[in-house]
């Protein structure tokens, strides 16, 4: 899979109305030639690069969020959304979900503190790390937080002691074929401790709400939340026989956000998620729970990033090295392992014409000292062969866990910059 | 290779000096028992730790580094050592390097800005990083800045173009067979390109001052340099014959921090490389500089974690997972791949007696609810068997890529305090 190049033309941006064509609600393409089709950029976003800022720098456009928001929410109905805060926890972007009706799943109490300053109700946050301090869970419970996440004997002992009377809800561990960013063992215990573990904060006076699950990042296979479901269905029936009603089954997250820039359409994942949970609950579905993150804010971010330096490293390698100022430690953590391929796009110079330059294979490097601040190398990214420093790239669909994970300083580098527009 | 496990008493630090046994210059030893052996903390950090600050901290003795700097210009009489500011840059750091005659290698113009500020000369500052932007050059030579590398021809002419006149040296790219860390090939270049550049150099109207190398971070073999030297001698002659004459060699870095916690001894390493130097240069020896970082400030840190969680996946999982709130995206980015294996010790708690607690394997895990926040599982640390949430961990020889590697807020968490002691 040979990622997609795109050359953009900044002497469209000046009017980028005239000049772009709608493929979809906001996913727009400049449209002059087939070949310089760049999809996922918006008018806006568009209209603000034209004005060249600093880079590194993200800009995301809220308006995509909204509408995510409200394409999972026809995908999935009846199912309550709660915006995993991490994945993007900018401002405008949980003031817009707020205003739409979203929940929200945090993972600190400084991400509740970032709900509750937007006047989000309690109810609508659910602290979702299985990690937790014994004062934070407290100083949640304080801050009128009702819902916790735990997947361990300890944790469970902590919310009792800290937030007696509190829903709860165990992490079930299950395997995450098919997600390209699978998530390890680090989340979620063994069914049968599930079970135990739930009998036990029924005992020290929790409720018992549910069960969670996490079918792992970009889950390409709509089908494996069949697996996991069938599990929490059979956990309900047993608990059911301990004298534990489960009211809630938590799908985690797991969309996958568009990183090949095609349409979002979670409908096929919404159909088969909820025809299984109708097939496996025929008295009727308990409460249902989601926590998009990168679903709901990757497709609507643009990095762009300025080329620092290109270099051969003899004078017959192949391969060129571009080094980008924006790297591994300021905004691009999720290409380690190379892992998430996003879609880069090479803005082309003022007055240099419309011809898509040869392209030839590169490998992509971030500014620092550091070895491993290296983007793609296996991944088999092309630019074009005449591409050299000052040049301007785009690294579309960035707008999921890219802010946040950015070093204070390595190297000297400030973090990256991030523009609501 | 077990990794060491230590237990400490914090109620022998209400008077550490009576308390610690001296095994060398500030390598302080915890000697109640011979179990309870902890080098690596000094009786400052020791001092400051007592008062349990809040977690997680890094605590750096400034003292610690003053020591590595003298130790090192002894092991290397007659060779510059230029710091490698990213490696720690904290001022306090800094000024104790510049008051004992240090200078400086800068990856960037924030860097180079610190080193000014402390009022070090710009003749003791090295532009070191092989990409850097056409402007940034231009104001580091406006800042009086005269050295600068490089390791492509794109860099020479953005150097001869934002830079002219100055001193420039070429990275030679040599394999890192035997490195803890090893580089990639992100930086460096073929012999054959490093000829060609230095003779495009002097063509440019720079001085082709000489060339540098690293044989790799962590580098626990010290041939590796004679390898390496090997190649700088020929290219010395190599370019005399085309009529330009090196006059420095840049040893790089590589000299190895002491992660295990015996005694720092670059003196091997440096008979070893003036040998091979006075051997390849009868005539006499070129300049010589030396790049240390994680050599000069590793063992001069001590990272304090709060245990947050233990937990077992099953009721009979053998291993337990202890997530710790310092984790690969506040402070230890560098467990990557497991590479760098800090010592790990235990802070037992006040009045709970001396005996050393039975231990048994474990995963050590950030505090993130992202899944690669994993610090150590295939490294086989074992940790107490009574370790439970609230206990204090502490990651020894942390003074080197901790600080300024965090992220500024990944999941809602505040970056990794540091105190300088």
């Amino acid at each position: 899979m040979s990622p997609p190049v795109a050359v953009l033309h900044p002497d469209s941006w000046s009017s980028p109305r005239e000049n772009v064509a709608s493929t979809g609600a906001t996913i727009l393409s400049f449209a002059r030639t087939p070949e310089w089709v760049a999809p996922g950029l918006t008018v806006k976003q568009a209209a603000f690069l034209a004005s060249q800022p600093q880079t590194p720098c993200v800009v995301i456009d809220v308006d995509v969020v909204g509408q995510n928001y409200n394409r999972l929410t026809d995908a999935l109905p009846g199912v309550e959304v709660f915006y995993a805060v991490k994945a993007n926890p900018l401002r405008p972007v949980l003031e817009r979900l707020a205003g739409l009706g979203s929940s929200f799943d945090t993972a600190s109490l400084p991400e509740i503190d970032s709900c509750l300053e937007l006047g989000v109700d309690p109810s609508r946050i659910s602290y979702g790390n299985t990690i937790k301090k014994a004062r934070d869970i407290a100083a949640a419970h304080e801050r009128g937080i009702g819902l916790f996440a735990f997947d361990s004997a300890e944790e469970l002992q902590k919310i009792a002691q800290n937030a007696p009377g509190s829903k709860v809800f165990c992490r079930l561990f299950v395997e995450n074929e098919g997600a390209q960013w699978p998530l390890s063992r680090k989340f979620g215990c063994s069914s049968a401790m599930v079970r135990e573990l739930l009998i036990e904060a029924d005992r020290l006076g929790l409720q018992a709400h549910g069960i969670s699950f996490h079918v792992g990042s970009q889950q390409t296979n709509p089908e494996q939340w069949d697996v996991a479901l069938r599990r929490v269905a059979e956990l309900f029936v047993a608990l059911e026989s301990d004298g534990v009603s489960l009211g809630m089954i938590n799908l985690g997250g797991g969309l996958p956000a568009s990183y090949d820039l095609t349409e979002l359409d979670a409908k096929p994942y919404g159909e088969r998620i909820l025809g299984q949970i109708d097939a496996l609950f025929p008295n009727g579905r308990p409460r249902l729970l989601v926590e998009p993150g990168r679903y709901m804010t990757g497709n609507a971010g643009v990095l762009e990033a300025e080329v620092v330096l290109v270099s051969r490293k003899d004078a017959d390698a192949e391969k060129r090295w571009v080094y980008v100022d924006a790297g591994r430690f300021n905004g691009l953590a999720e290409t380690e392992g190379e892992a998430i391929r996003y879609p880069v796009a090479v803005v082309s110079r003022a007055g240099e014409g419309d011809a898509l330059a040869e392209s030839g294979p590169v490998i992509l490097a971030g500014p620092t000292c550091d070895s491993v601040d290296i983007l793609y190398d296996k991944a088999g990214y092309q630019l074009p062969l005449d591409l050299r420093s000052g040049d301007r790239l785009r690294f579309m669909a960035t707008g999921a866990y890219t802010t946040t994970y950015a070093a204070v300083g390595f190297n000297g580098f400030a973090p990256i910059t991030a523009h609501c527009v």
